[in-house]
């Protein structure tokens, strides 16, 4: 048992920002009204600020088109009749886009390079004018619609993953730089006030990435708004089928690289504490590694969100939902998608995750590598601890909190929302249907019932000034308590006692 | 630990009439929105036939009015606005009304004895033709508003019971055969499809009002469509402050008294194999009992749900939710209210027993007095166990029971779905948050969270023909179980055992 | 015709309240759901910030009991069940209360006396002590409920029309104050920032009641935040049967009367430019008044929404819908009630005047009479004719409005929407049904299909720097309309000339 | 004037089959969520029976798939996750799909031409036995899905317009026939219930394709179960950027085509009397001509719908909605796409054509070129009049009907809701708006607002039996009517006179 003892005014650092971002598939599969259910789901429970994904640009949102007119000239004209469908529900869920610019319409292109089963183009603009031009319009349009004052919010990164070659022809870093000056002075046209960013990398040769790409911006002068960068935390995957398995790498091998990242941008003076986004994050980078529909990763992921915001501005978990094509449509609703929510509506054990990070308001009083503990103006704690089996942790985690509550003899209510194996696992309730790839209404009632957490409520007089909170985590659990005093009320002859002796 | 042998080709008697109707508080409440929103959760989850209560002639009602014409002459006219509200939403709702006449219109009345709260007179009209009147209007205005063949379906039944003095004044024996025998030919005037029944008893003196009611219809050749009477399982109660509290009676004492009145009725050639409806049962029968609100209650329901239809051809729990004023506005939400739903929408433990018998689907192939099976047209096997902490019982009930499932080696999926004091007692909940008589949404949500049945579900490969179920039931328990064969499914290199590892 | 040219440059005094305040009948039947449907029709399409009526005392609320103790003292205790369902219900529909104090729970009343169908009771408390305790405790529980800055933003009003003997035993004007004094002081011991106005008075004796009231609170130093009283504008009604015809009175006689009062507040010198708000008014003071369901009413009440904020901070239409008891259930959906909503969901000519009123934007431009012009920050006009059928009036009302809109050769698009006789009128089309009393689905459909207002857009192409528009309004009629530059947009290859002439 | 009058016991052959089948835009865009808003409008006003599009098979529909095992074996599977969320769909809006096979995944087609925007690929099966394979393993898990006694229900089509070579690899008869013939028992191997039918040809070389393909069925003996054909009546575009301009065509013509093809099946012996569907017709068959969105088409639509019935068993108006993209995605929402909606959620004209033929219940009394009527079991009249401005017709109709209607003196309503291009054209008011893309939320209210019928009722004093009704329609008029015999209701007191001379 570990024993932790809480001091009121304590003040620990921790950011948290985890509502801040969260990710999606390919923009036109907002169109799709089962995508649309999903997120709203995630956003009337958690609730999100603001939604970044790839396709803006690609040829299912059918922005860019090109025709020849009576002269036999090439013209360009601009279609924002997907757009106004996709913004106009983000924006009423709450949302606003976080604007990847990408990829390559394919008439634009200058190659026919692709990635995806979506057959994203991935090559430069065989004109740059023309692209800035297609940059400008769709911002231009947006704020006809949305108001510019709102539009300005909206942040701008520039592309996605360029230092992979599937993402960016040849992971060819000059042409990425050119290709974000461009952007970056197209945005700005537009508007002064837009802020921009890039160079959204991921964790291959990033290094060297992010400290040329400072470089670059330091010598070209370009007053870049912030940076970008993923983060992914699983070794190389085992292919099987339609699967990929793949290990968890050392958490703190990845608060390192990210570390790393801070440093490098701290030490341009002039980009010095300059905003870091992580535009994606998750355990594995795959949509097909059943890892993602576990409990594991829900208690994996509480640990991130602990830590993601001390380097961070916003870390945004990759994805919300399983409506997502990039490795082809899916067969089976738990097939280790990226999402918080299986297809059908049902939400993961990580859904919990964020929820509960969500409820962690107030100031920090305590944070460990088990358990983090928030205390609101209303004197409320809120906590949360996580068990992942990962090396080096013991099967169960037996926590005895103390945390000062006022007066002796005062009355205590502690409730806790238990997610673990046994209590919100719905992979293992569809593992025992059968593992069904088509879920009848009877069997995603049952998956949805499965998938919420176990509620304990106790009320306790404290015998000193502290009360004293066990926690006791199952492999791979995940609890979210709250430990408030209260004024008990009796209704008047109202006797619980009494009742549940049965008497 | 008891175990049972299921033989697949046995038919064990039993009458399933568990969704046939349900009961309410008095008509004019079905105005309000709350109750509505309760109904309709009731329905989506449940889904009644029928609904029953009192109050469709009280004064809230404002059907009965008198006015002087130009003459001076008392004139008599209808408004059926506020029924024409709740019979739209009850229809909406898939409800057909079990229509009580009663009480008596102020107006109409030949004196002023009141009974509850909300004042419903309980005195003989002061004109049994202008009762009549009142009566014959009335349905045929539902006829013309819903049509006649829909209206004609609708159950009638007369008077509350009459045997107690509070309401009907005196019990006056045969001022009620007088009311019956006016209402019955009144009705059948409207149209002779009509149903009407009585008289409606509760159990004090019934033995002696069921003889002389059959007795009543014998001499006077009155074809009585039905009989109706109450059932309620509680002894008197201790009053303390707002509350009562009451001990159960021996639920055999209830059966045995229901079984008279069966004998009673068959006894008269005539009206032998009448159908019995037992328009109103419970376990307590005053609504500031905590009991209700208790898995107690709901595990003493369930067995009485295995058992109310072997005389009787259906039985109302009185009543599906708490809005309801016969002693006054409750004050607070868990305030021992006779509903299926506590106010702020939320299930109490005893609205699974009627959700799980709802789903015991198919015929019967076992009966005791801990678990009742059946076993659907598509070979699935549905269960209920309840294990009440009544006198003669054991703590704990341990039940193994032995299904045939078809080969060796197949593979079965058993589901479970269990309320009892540890995972589905939002009272607990209440009590630890510090019994608040004004909820706020922040405690609905967790309330309602915490009030929904914990989910099992396990996957078994089968080494005989039999597949053999454990069923552990805690004190108070109820679970609901699924026994289906399945033919299991893997997507292409989706391994479960490899993912639960980790690898 | 009347010709009219606006500049752009003018600003006319013009308050546009008309979305402060909306009646209600009594607090009680806001648990029904047929007046949350109403509610909410005219939130969605209106959308007003206070809601006031009577009855938040009354004994259908259930708030006030007392008991006896063991000892066989009286105690009093607080139910505030159904006050949360009312409160939470208006704050979801965007609503604060405009909180009147009354009547008289009948167990705290010092007499018998009662009000209207539901019999609210008028009488003195029978002890001022326990009226103040009643008032605090509930006042305390809102706070507790809804948060103490937003509870003390509820404007508090002491009674309604105590001038009227029906309303307060015998008219008792220094009870009346004394009631005033202690409700006074009672509500901002609670919290001083509480705002909180008499005397609510209708106009009977009208100036006489002010004047006292000034000096009352002038000579008790009591320094009161608002002034309260009513407006009606029609004379003594003829009754027949379930109806009560009237005259419109001379508007004009209104408005003076309304001059009174301010002039009388503003004599005194301490209270000078004190608020008045007007918490009830409508054309007719009985609910069983024809003409309310009119097009008459509309045009009419057009006209008082151009004046009533001369003198007034707010102007409560009395009622929003026309689930209201005071004489009693109607017997049919129109049936002359106070309501902006028939019931059934019928939006009636009057609730045009609403909503157009509230689109009525930006700084006035112009106003008189018959139409009133404003011009918003996005140089777009809004404006609303009127046109009722009052002697002295024209039966048609031709006007012919030049507006300034910028350069010769401009495309302007005007949009009217036609509120009259034979464009929106479901009391004529209710009529030609044959009065039913009880509405099909399908009559509802076809009458709320019929009272929406008649749409006409045009495009015209300025030919001078003013563009002319005309407004025809046949009698009783009612327009809405707008006047915007637009830039014309035209899809490649498309000719709407072309369409239409079917090419 | 034409004066018309009506013999109540008159029958005259009328088949109205207006709400048997609806045409759609390919399944993949079944997926969306404003497709499912689009759909759900028309399913709640209206209200069809099936639905019928290509692109069950198309690529992104992602059923088929290929891999190569770890044998290097070349597999197949299938994914019906997208089928399973569309399926869905539709049921829960009340609709079987009528099942068109086709076109052919890009995995088993035996060529790489495609038709439309979204690249349909319209060649052979590389290998027939695998095409059979995939069509009953749809089928199949259709059927395992949603029952199969529902599921064998659906019709079944081979292919679309194999006539044209875009739509079928050189338009190669022979080929199609030898699909048809394995489509056909493929289908009927998995069930022989299921009902198969051909060749779904459009008017090119019809007669030959029709008398070609039972002549097939004859010599193969193919016990086909249905025809199926498409009717356009328009000439030849005139293209102009993104539009199409088109005459439309004598719809006498129409007629003669459609009555060829019944005569022709008829003449086969073993096929005389065969159903012959519609699966597709419209005015024009291009989704770019803007006289889909006019009155004119509505009013030209109506005459259809009063003689499509005659010689077809159903005909399946393409489409029900404006999400479509076989020229790509629409710039503005009125771009003279097929559908009944507009994009946006705007009904267009001819929406009402088949509301108020849906409403055309009971038995026709009467039918011409101008007006249909029909008596109902309550003895109701219901009528439709249109008046298209095609050659050979007057700017104007003008029709007096004579309608038996009981005794003299009776009271009589007569309801009509008009449809005309001053009533109801928002067309019109888009263009006053000034033709926008991009539609605010508040022009989209507008244009919705304008979109209604406009409705008159009046009641009428019967002098003779008969009554006499005037339909006045203007150019391009749509009327629709009832008739219906009164009992007036008047509340006590009530005098409507009184009310509207505002005494």
């Amino acid at each position: 048992m570990k024993e932790i003892s809480i001091v009121r005014e304590n003040r620990v650092a921790f950011k948290n920002h985890v509502d801040d971002c969260i990710g999606t598939g390919r923009m036109g599969l907002a169109l799709q009204s089962e995508y649309m259910d999903q997120l709203k789901l995630v956003q009337d429970e958690i609730g999100f600020s603001h939604i970044r994904g790839h396709g803006l640009f690609a040829d299912d949102m059918a922005i860019y088109h090109e025709y020849e007119n009576e002269n036999g000239e090439t013209c360009v004209e601009y279609n924002f009749t997907y757009l106004d469908l996709v913004m106009d529900k983000y924006l009423e869920l709450g949302l606003k886009p976080f604007i990847e610019l990408g990829f390559m319409p394919y008439k634009l292109a200058s190659g026919t390079q692709t990635v995806f089963y979506w057959k994203g183009n991935t090559t430069p603009p065989k004109d740059y004018d023309m692209w800035c031009d297609l940059v400008k319009a769709t911002l231009s349009h947006l704020m006809d619609r949305y108001g510019a004052d709102e539009v300005v919010t909206w942040p701008v990164e520039v592309w996605n993953e360029p230092n992979l070659p599937g993402f960016w022809e040849k992971a060819d870093m000059q042409e990425y730089f050119k290709l974000f000056k461009y952007s970056f002075y197209a945005v700005k046209e537009v508007d002064a006030r837009f802020r921009v960013g890039g160079p959204a990398i991921c964790g291959v040769d990033d290094e060297n990435w992010i400290r040329s790409f400072m470089t670059f911006c330091r010598e070209e002068k370009i007053p870049v708004d912030f940076v970008t960068r993923h983060h992914y935390t699983t070794e190389l995957p085992d292919d099987v089928g339609h699967y990929g398995y793949q290990q968890l790498s050392n958490p703190e091998d990845g608060f390192k690289n990210l570390q790393s990242t801070r440093d490098i941008v701290d030490s341009f003076e002039e980009f010095a504490d300059m905003e870091i986004h992580i535009t994606e994050f998750n355990t594995s980078y795959i949509p097909n590694n059943p890892l993602h529909d576990t409990n594991l990763n829900a208690a994996f992921i509480a640990h991130q969100l602990s830590r993601l915001g001390d380097m961070n501005e916003s870390y945004s978990y990759w994805t919300f939902g399983d409506i997502f094509e990039e490795r082809g449509v899916p067969f089976t609703p738990f097939h280790g998608g990226f999402g918080l929510v299986a297809n059908g509506g049902i939400p993961k054990p990580t859904f919990w995750s964020f929820k509960f990070f969500k409820d962690l308001i107030g100031a920090c009083v305590f944070r460990n590598d088990d358990v983090i503990v928030t205390l609101d103006d209303n004197g409320i704690y809120h906590g949360v601890a996580w068990n992942p089996a990962i090396p080096g942790r013991d099967a169960e985690l037996d926590l005895l909190l103390h945390l000062p509550m006022g007066m002796n003899g005062s009355e205590v209510c502690v409730t806790k929302k238990i997610v673990d194996e046994e209590t919100c696992n719905p992979l293992k309730i569809w593992h025992a249907l059968g593992e069904p790839s088509s879920l009848t209404e009877k069997q995603k009632d049952l998956l949805k019932s499965s998938a919420r957490p176990y509620i304990e409520a106790e009320r306790i007089v404290t015998s000193v000034e502290n009360v004293s909170v066990s926690l006791k985590l199952r492999k791979n659990g995940l609890v979210y308590f709250e430990v408030e005093q209260i004024t008990p009320q009796e209704d008047r002859g109202y006797s619980y006692e009494r009742v549940i002796r049965g008497e």
